[in-house]
């Protein structure tokens, strides 16, 4: 696929999802740097920052997409020779490929181990990452049993019932409000995450963070399962997430939005849960506690600081 | 009105709310007391106290029939005649009629009190004696914004937002798990109460004490719009406010939970919320904080201690 | 002393401070009633209903005043002459001023009971009845240790380290900001009010409830000296005690507020503790948690709830 | 018995226990009463207030003894002859003796009301009145479990787990150190009393507070049963209750301290429980949130503000 | 020492104590490399995996001894020949001992600086590292005074009192249960460590947590003394910390248990105290905040999350 | 200038400020690099050694200074010959001088990300980088509004509303003690910082913890504006920052003290906010949670923890 092609399948969210679209950019940058004649570094390099420059434009909010891409370019750095270049930007867009792939297997071990017989646990919304862990207990033969919310207002935690139903684990199935009623008979909160902030804060589905209050006034520990690329290097700078508020209509008929000139729908699709209310953060490469999410975007994303400004240029004006 | 009839139309849901079934209930009671024939007082006792036991025994877990009906029966204490007691009755049942109904009156006006001008405020659930302090505020010409939610798994907040928006108040219309999200922006909550315990809890739709936490969190002021009949004198016993669950199919479609063998719906109505998150219950005789709840009970309602035990005879096997 | 001539000085300042506004309040109150001619008792009740309403209304946010004057007032209630009226009323003005000298002195003895030997004591501001037990204690021979803070805008704390080294207390002298820093060395806080809502919430001079709140973290105690008719009764009726803000003049030299236009003074001279920062609360009647402030208003002012409309005649659209 | 006679073995403890002491005291006050010959009432009077004297000065730091004593000298007020305040006497001072053994079964029901079907429980020390409201809860076919601390130095927890294990109710026992760990599989914290201040501070059991800081940040309840003769009504005056210290043989070997002079054993025999922390205290007369101790004081025990100062004469100078 | 011995002798319990079985395991490996005859580094590689393995599984819950083996073997890593391996082992030998041996002392005089003069410090069971910061201090001439705890079951405490009874300190002896009562007059708290979590959470004698929270609510300062080798890497992993349960006799005497069929004895030996009540953990390393426990991990111990699947062979299924 | 003479004028407060002290310091060192005459690299070494003991003697408990000394001095490092030496420490010096200079710049910039259109942003004392934080959110166009206290005993905040006036920036001024009651109209603290310590706490300006303390009750972001300079190296070893008391006469007239001998003035000039109550420290290398203060140390300040005892020697009797 080519470059462009790839591009505007993620501009036109025919590719989504944070993972697919990491992995679908880094390919393409593969192939566009294969496709790269001649042996001019210089020129080399410039192809291929147009490239993901190109790229990073696609989605400029999301988080995983100019991780991967800067984790592959990276692969520029100290390379003597256009062939060396392209050879270690191969060998990235591989591991990236296959980090990801396994990321939500491998987080799913570390987080079942944290999961004890009898233990009864919370989600909330449908994160791929959170359910691993509790799929994995289940699977190495741990009794459990899941509260599940019903996650308005798309109603993800249909799916999250139907696949722990699936999986032949008993589960509960609650609305939003009645988190607090019930925590005093769970053992555990694991939620998935959209993105982690510097300092630990975590970006998640709205409800979150009141769950997570409640598992805090509780003494209930809570978990967050997310995959390195979730880590915004941005924050560092002092971006600040942008929570985005989507359409009316999903919260209220429109019909009845007509009828009612002084109501106004307020639809954020996030909140944010501060590290004080998390236990640990599970990633692939370990279970960290929130306040190291720089350790992550530093050591394993391979950002530093001098990089920050380059990569990103920040345009303040924008900001909200 | 018969008594029995009224006693069936309680019983069989045709008449319902805490005010009108305690309205109704008193009324039955002064017809059947006027009904009464002869002087012989010690008859007349016995003739009111199976009527009351009757009544009362409509809907055990209500908390405005036992004490609407027990207001109106202490009158026949002192009464040296039948007649005179039938006189001081027909006084405490016109007397309590004519208060339930101002009630919400009164409570809008001293909640309305404690609106400044400029104030965001946000509600749950439906409560007239609650959005009575709003209106008012509105009314006296305070320039206020709501934050109302959506209230899940019977969108009362429908209700909510009408009222409010035929008032030409400013209204912001959120899913229930959003409050945190919002809640520094807020000034006030204001909610209504389905019980008060003598501990100061509040009973109050599912939801209400996530909000609390929330509100407490970010010392944002918390307050409880409550008539006085809804202070439960059986909490001074020890007995528990009964948390209902209702169907299944409020929270989930039947045919979806037919295939889903493992998921069981839990759909509790209320919760409780900690008099510790309360700053202020509003009630037509007054502000107080939560904690005075028993004076509620003991002074205005009229309850002794002694006269709990013989009232209620509660049946300890079975206490939940 | 004429009525006028005490409501001039009251309205002019003259007469100042809570305790003396109220005495000299009753005394008026007692002339007046004593002066009146004639029989007729409903002229008499209307002659002592105006001169009660022009005497609140020279200061219509203090609280001692109302309080002073409805105490003496309900000596018209069960009064069958102008005769006895005039009696029952001297006797109220008489058991007034003589509780209210006597008041600082009682809570000082029940004060100093929660000093123990050896304890370092924070005091804010420069309140009567909160020395009054700090130097109790130190008069029955405890040896104890102050820290005054210096109490910006006015620098009150001039006043009270005078009195405390007078008394010959060993006293350290601090700027307002610096509470927290020594907080670990303090053993309890004890300051006055200026006045007292239903809730238990205290008005007191600017800084105070930060100190509560950093009290609180410590688990330091902290304590409310107040003398009964601090207590707000129209608080009962959701009446919000206002906060005044004095002259910017106080806090930065108009000159050079002059010269900078962008620069406006925020001059509160109250703010508000609430209940859950505040161990007790030391009156002449006893010591009492805060939730009890209703009472002290019920039984000790002799308000009713009835009374509350009737005497204050709230005006909703002036509410702040 | 003797008046000399009963005061000698409270004195020599002989006679122990809140409850014991209490109705000795009274039926000495009785046997003294009408012992009395003659018809002078003020003699009378004289009499019984060197009686009641004697009797409170055996302990004079215990609490349900000066209660006792009261409850029985207010006979005194309104009689207008010796045979009427004799009569008046005797009445109380039956009532009180069946009231208070009647408590401990009543704050039974009360409490067991309170104790869910499968419920965890923990206590501390061996509180008969805890204990009841187990037990009662057994008794009605509640099936429940206990935790039992071991409650050093004396070890008061052998006999908490003799008298469960006796009922047949399954009983964990563990070192008071433990409680923080065990704390979120443990649904409800009851504990007894051994005196309720002014504020609903609770003086238990060295430990209770630990236990109750533990189970307010799991957000578990902690109840306290306690008879109403175990509210202090000198706290209203502003006495500290005292916390002795016991031999430090209780804790350590006096062969063991001999050998170590720098080290110094403290033995406190009790703690304080602020009032924040506990859910309710379950009296005999009901259930009430720990902010309400003034009002049993008051009502329940019949102390009035004016009789405190005269029934203690407090001496200041002796003031810890 | 041949390698086995050393091996039965850690089994056996003959080497007990995280620091004394840590030495004695890597003395074993030095002896075993040295030993190894001929060039073959490949199979030098499995002589001493083997040899390794021996050593983990003796006991595989402890947390120095793998911690020490890794130390030593990751000196196989970059090695070209079984002559250079050796040297490296030896040197990481015979540092990791020197270091050992040197940690406590170091930690002493890192914590001593902790130590004001004047500074009341409490510190609970028996740790070496935890007593070095107090001994410390006390010999650079602080002033300082000492509570020690009982420690039940075991009764360290008794350990502890005569250590600082011995260096002529003044030293409190309390029940564990009487901490709170007097953590208000404490100014620091001091303690030893089992293990430290990736999360900063401290595994130590059972009532540690009690205390940490206990001191969180009073502002009081709780600082951890750890040896680097008590940081636990397994934990990045996901794997939990196993608390122990030790024998019921320890503490209910076995004549008294068969007595009481409904009565079980929990023994837990430690707890866990998570990072937001440790304001500091002082390693020979440096003193880190509890959170940077994974840093410890990564860089002291030089454990990368690659090695870790390796290195334990996690097994799922045996996860408690 | 010559080294003795710059020395001279940072000891004598000629030179004064954290950056402008750092960077005098540094090119004095340049100088008297360049100034030394011959090849002997050891005699270089000890020439450069005792200047750096010489700087860093001039102010011991200085922050900035050793760290500025210790930036240049491991420039010394790895070098082969005086040349090489040289030119690696002039081009440390010009490096931390040109950070040091930019740092304001940089800081402002990543600050004023975390401020939004139409926040209300509250600071204390005069920080340039908390100032620039905000004065760059004004000049990019976001709508804010400031309060600045007034800061006891030296009014900073006159500096400070000076600056925010002259850059148009809508201003409110208010007494120290004012922040909690106007805190829930605020969106964002922002101060500085005199020192970090390892485990993330801040010390600033006398009142920072109170206002951090308010901000956290109310749920208020809390920002700190750190150059790395400010991070405290010697606290990984224990050390603790020393808290100076300035003279009494900044808070108390001399006139007034001499007639208060019973009175002393405690004049702290720093207090210490804890990092639970900071979101964020903004360096110019980004913005980090404060328990990563550990990291600035070792990464960018490029201290090792085997350099500190020996750079420092620490001399614990002099420890406070």
């Amino acid at each position: 696929m080519l470059l462009t092609e790839t591009a505007d399948k993620i501009k036109g969210m025919e590719i989504r999802g944070a993972g697919r679209i990491a992995r679908a950019a880094v390919e393409a940058l593969k192939g566009h740097a294969l496709s790269f004649e001649g042996g001019d570094l210089q020129k080399f390099r410039e192809w291929m920052e147009d490239a993901a420059e190109l790229l990073v434009q696609t989605r400029p909010t999301a988080v995983s997409l100019p991780n991967a891409v800067h984790y592959v370019m990276i692969g520029l750095k100290g390379a003597g020779s256009v062939g060396e270049a392209q050879a270690e930007m191969v060998r990235r867009v591989e591991r990236f490929v296959r980090d990801s792939i396994n990321a939500v297997d491998r987080i799913g071990e570390i987080g079942a181990r944290h999961i004890s017989d009898g233990d009864v646990i919370l989600t909330h919304c449908n994160s791929e990452a959170a359910l691993a862990c509790i799929l994995k207990a289940g699977q190495v033969g741990k009794d459990i049993e899941v509260f599940a919310t019903e996650v308005r207002p798309q109603n993800q935690g249909l799916l999250t019932i139907r696949t722990l139903n699936d999986a032949g684990i008993k589960t509960n199935f609650i609305v939003d409000s009645a988190v607090r009623h019930f925590i005093n008979s769970i053992d555990l909160v694991i939620v998935g995450a959209d993105a982690v902030a510097v300092n630990g804060a975590v970006v998640n589905k709205i409800g979150t963070a009141q769950i997570a209050l409640a598992a805090h006034e509780a003494r209930t520990n809570f978990i967050v399962a997310a995959e390195t690329y979730k880590f915004a290097p941005r924050t560092i700078l002092g971006e600040l997430i942008r929570i985005e508020e989507r359409d009316a209509s999903e919260v209220l008929n429109p019909e009845v939005s007509k009828g009612l000139p002084h109501v106004r729908v307020r639809n954020p699709v996030f909140d944010v849960t501060p590290a004080a209310f998390i236990d640990l953060i599970i990633t692939e490469r370990g279970a960290i506690p929130p306040s190291l999410a720089y350790l992550i975007i530093c050591e394993y994303l391979g950002w530093g600081i001098e990089e920050f400004h380059k990569a990103f240029q920040i345009d303040d004006k924008n900001q909200e």
